[in-house]
């Protein structure tokens, strides 16, 4: 089992903001994540700025991209991102179009996507999906639970790389062990923490620890 | 019957190009969209932009928000827009915390929504609906037909404010005839005209000759 990867998400609202955080961290992850509040406020100048500031590192767009696949991923890969995401209730044709322009894609699940439905995604070539705790479904008091790792299990089964999001700290990370996970997504538990390099590296040695 | 309004969706990919879109028809328009496209390249620097030139008139970020309904529906509002949609995907919290902030919410009708689902956002204070043709799904050679008419005269019934886009022309209203539409989006159809201002006064033209 290889180690799983830690993604920061950086889901401030103003640019310079989400430098402030990056600067911090942008050296102890693996990958940083322009998030879907970051790329509507700034547009893919924030992408731009990371990309200049991490000329080597791996940068997602989070765009949860819903149609025009093609256009809004080849605007991406423009200014420097490596990978994006889709919705889940985007078409085929639209999830095709825009793989065609990243280096990859990122299904990202919410509400009710089936299994039936990842099967024609990985019919049509997608190897990579997000499995979420919606932040407004974590904000109205859900957590982390056995449904949660059964699906995620279910996935890696399927054979897709699946990372991880939603409410995630340094204490949820034992609870998906033994589990194939690809990539650990935290925001704000370690944008907010005190000392967020300190933050990103219990993040890295928890990791090291579990899946070591 | 009300008259259908007209929204221009501006999709483009740059700004200065927005502009010199919407300077040709935003006078004709009912509800000028700032696309998904434009939103995710320029950020809400576009919002504020259309806001400025044009005070008086509904403007619409077309975000697709997925999560962090709240925060997105407040940088959306705090840039001047009226309105803003989600995807149907999102969770009914998501969608709920994005009411509060913004005037109306659309909720993007894509992939395998149902009518079950509908009638949990109806009942959670939503009144816009938009249904689609996907964009990708267009290119894909799909076609608007009667399972789409069928689908959209439930919406209505079951109260929606539905609008309706995706390769529209002035050539397809007539299919809508008899059908409460609430908005008739446009994209491509009036900004690739040769004439933009006279293509938007078409649309308006033919929506007065079947719904006036």
């Amino acid at each position: 089992m290889a180690l799983p990867k830690l993604q920061i998400a950086l889901d401030n609202g103003v640019l310079s903001e989400a430098l402030a955080s990056i600067s911090q961290v942008g050296d102890e992850v693996d990958v940083i994540e322009a998030g879907t509040i970051l790329c509507l406020a700034e547009g893919m100048e924030a992408v731009r700025c990371l990309r200049a500031l991490y000329p080597e590192k791996t940068i997602l767009a989070d765009t949860k991209c819903a149609d025009a696949g093609g256009t809004v991923a080849k605007n991406c890969a423009d200014a420097g991102a490596n990978w994006m995401t889709v919705i889940c209730c985007a078409t085929i044709p639209t999830m095709q179009a825009a793989l065609k322009e990243v280096q990859d894609l990122q299904v990202e699940l919410y509400g009710d996507w089936t299994f039936e439905l990842a099967a024609e995604w990985k019919q049509a070539g997608l190897t990579q999906v997000v499995y979420h705790q919606s932040r407004d479904a974590l904000l109205a008091g859900e957590t982390w639970g056995e449904k949660d790792l059964a699906k995620i299990r279910r996935l890696v089964e399927m054979g897709f790389k699946v990372s991880v999001t939603g409410g995630l700290e340094v204490e949820t990370l034992p609870l998906f062990a033994g589990i194939d996970v690809f990539t650990f997504i935290a925001g704000r538990g370690i944008r907010d923490a005190a000392d967020p390099r300190q933050a990103a590296r219990k993040f890295k040695a928890e990791i090291a620890r579990i899946w070591g």
